[in-house]
């Protein structure tokens, strides 16, 4: 076999042990925190037809779905085409050729899972997913073609609770993994379109939300300069001036858009599910978290019904580390109608640079061998096999290097592995059975019995 | 947005919350002992570069590599093949259109793996992995187009203590997952190539093996007439017809094998290797596993160079449970020579079907929510709130049904989830302090405060 180069698709990436063990490091806890909050774990097929995908993200989202080459003779099914004499172009050949795809998101897998499944769950269903996604982007800097998605949602339930408890695992989870200053924003669909009602201009929601953010940087003329550059009017930035100068506590901010709002149900109806969020969280003690109203928020606004979420931390420049909110009808698509849902979503990879940034990741961990037993030769070898048994009946997670290598290899070894701590066996510890045993990080060496040796590492 | 059926491709999976938890079961038991014995967790990309896998598995498993489309208008390569007049065959145009495919197993893109990060890797290098792995195999009972592999791996040391260690390795995890009779077959490829020297038909030592094999359904009769059908002579049978008979404990089978293949260097090499992994075994105490020699075992027999392991359990009819070896230049395709490695696999979707047959999965687990608190109203939710914030504060999985529903409702909720107490609150246990706590296996009501209800969760 003619051998070649070793290479992955660009836009893929290889996960080393310590990027397993931090990785792990970051899953483990949110799963936790999930799960504590009565979440339960559901993982779908890599592939989903691909009619079940279609359509569900956007003319451009289709094209970046990833697509499987019907398996066997494929072009068989083209021969009609072919004899129509119409062209084999990519768009007529691909219905042909190719009916399955790759997980594009875990979102509309999980409507389908609902719909599929609808009969065995228990509602409401509040379930937890993490597994990888594809999306044929341009791969760049943080950017990738597969990535984990690490999401929580609830259906068939339209408490508000559900909306506070979110911001709950938010916030513990990401104060176990050790943050200590980031900020859950929220805002609610129903408040932009009080708004939006406000001046008559529904459909133009998205500008305004984008020109009011930007009043930290260009301050209010700015502001309106944009704004009317976009087709408001004069009337509509007096109408706006309220919102856009909206400041204070949340509860400030609330008060101010109880007389803003006046006039629109809708708007009304968004405070007064803001209030509500924020009363549940009066019953529940945060760890970290900062909470702030900010009407600026509208990430997925065709989506989003009611509340919406985003995480940033203040800790690090980055974009937002997690993101969620209400939707309705997001079974619809596949026929279930009327079941209300809401859900979060962890952005991993970027939790993990914060991390690293941070360095908030755990030095030590249970995950990696404590001791690396090194030995000169074949019968100290033998002589090692008891004791190395001994360890792992204790459960410490131990190695034995094989004979043969130089003792300075093995060392290198248990360095390369950051192994804590070495017993080395020669010829003098097997006739005084004091072993050397070697902590790396300090480099002290003691010539320990296999008892102590046995007392040392369980206890630290 | 039309409504389309929700289905998913044939031959994939959805996972429910319980089989979740019983799968993570068994990877997290299997994952332990891989880390208590120094195995290290990575994860390769589910697309390699179609190049990488084609051509290592053979004709038939090229053609059950899924591929994936390339993205974009993919048929724009394809315009030189319709210049040139060439047929647009499935063989034609694949080179064209798709360039990835979906990783068929985990031991190539392991070799790949190895070679491509060899300057950061610490040889011996002992790795652990367990993903999904794709195959165009027709559907059918137990046989999915996506399923888990569970690999652990060494490369880069030739010594026998890795062998005698995935001995272990099966041993402890078998036997923590509830197996109690078990039996880790070991043969060694040298063994056999011993054997076909003795009759100088190397290359039959397939159908050799499989006409042993049926010793004990056919007899010796039986046995020596399938091996003439073979092409063997009488002569070959005469000399073959004591290893068609060995029998007795490992240690008389070897002495046995000593005599048969004193003339095969080969053989007696193999002799060797197996006795030498017995010896390192005398100083491991193994939990469940019985170790039998098994001179029929010949799994992947083109693959692997020195001993060669299988894992059966005896409590219920079921293929190999595990499986696994030693082979040489597993990394030769990729251009990195003379690499040794040995591993194993575990066949965790049997092992699933086996816990399940024999009822071992636990019944009560830390996983899921082990509270729910029922509130008849508003009042009652409210009331509730501390309680089930100090729950979670003890790290107890707790949840709150929203108030609306039916109390029926709400236990037949707390039923599904097999949650094992359920608080309720009504007016009366409000005014009391006396909530109503059922313990729902044995339908127990009892009427305790908030603290006694804390300290009777965190024991149980």
């Amino acid at each position: 076999m003619a051998s070649i180069k070793a290479s992955i698709p660009k836009g893929t990436r290889d996960f080393g042990p310590v990027e397993m063990i931090r990785r792990n490091h970051i899953y483990d806890t949110i799963k936790s925190v999930f799960k504590k909050f009565g979440y339960q774990e559901i993982q779908t097929p890599t592939m989903e037809n691909l009619d079940t995908l279609t359509g569900k993200y956007g003319d451009e989202g289709d094209k970046l779905i990833f697509k499987i080459l019907n398996s066997g003779d494929y072009m068989l099914k083209a021969d009609g085409l072919k004899q129509k004499g119409e062209e084999l172009s990519s768009k007529n050949l691909l219905p042909l050729i190719s009916e399955k795809a790759l997980r594009y998101d875990l979102t509309v897998p999980f409507a389908r899972y609902v719909v599929m499944h609808q009969n065995e769950i228990a509602f409401p269903f509040k379930r937890f997913q993490i597994q990888p996604v594809w999306r044929a982007d341009r791969p760049q800097k943080g950017r990738y073609r597969e990535f984990y998605q690490c999401d929580a949602d609830v259906v068939g339930s339209n408490s508000l609770l559900n909306e506070a408890e979110f911001i709950c695992i938010y916030d513990e989870a990401l104060s176990k993994l050790g943050l200590t200053d980031f900020t859950i924003k929220i805002n609610n669909r129903k408040i932009l379109t009080g708004i939006a009602e406000l001046i008559g201009k529904p459909s133009q929601i998205v500008d305004l939300t984008v020109a009011i953010d930007k009043l930290d940087k260009i301050g209010l003329e700015g502001v309106e300069k944009e704004l009317l550059s976009k087709g408001f009017t004069a009337e509509d930035l007096q109408t706006l001036k309220p919102v856009i100068l909206l400041a204070g506590s949340n509860e400030e901010k609330l008060a101010q858009l109880d007389t803003i709002l006046e006039a629109s149900d809708s708007g009304l109806k968004g405070i007064a599910e803001i209030r509500e969020v924020f009363d549940y969280l009066a019953s529940f003690k945060l760890n970290k978290a900062k909470i702030e109203l900010d009407l600026t928020l509208a990430r997925g606004l065709n989506y989003y019904t009611g509340c919406i979420f985003e995480v940033k931390t203040n800790e690090v420049a980055m974009g937002s580390i997690g993101g969620g909110g209400r939707y309705d009808d997001l079974t619809g698509m596949f026929g279930l109608q009327n079941l209300t849902g809401a859900g979060i979503s962890f952005g991993a990879d970027r939790i993990y640079d914060v991390l690293e940034e941070l360095n908030l990741f755990p030095h030590t961990t249970q995950e990696s061998t404590k001791v690396l037993i090194c030995v000169f030769g074949k019968e100290e070898e033998k002589y090692a096999l008891p004791l190395l048994a001994s360890l792992r009946a204790q459960n410490i997670h131990a190695e034995l290097y094989p004979f043969g290598a130089k003792i300075k290899k093995q060392m290198q070894y248990a360095n390369d592995k950051n192994i804590p701590y070495v017993i080395v066996i020669g010829g003098d510890e097997m006739q005084s059975g004091k072993l050397t045993f070697k902590t790396m990080q300090s480099g002290t060496q003691e010539q320990l019995s296999v008892d102590e040796i046995m007392k040392k590492v369980m206890v630290s």
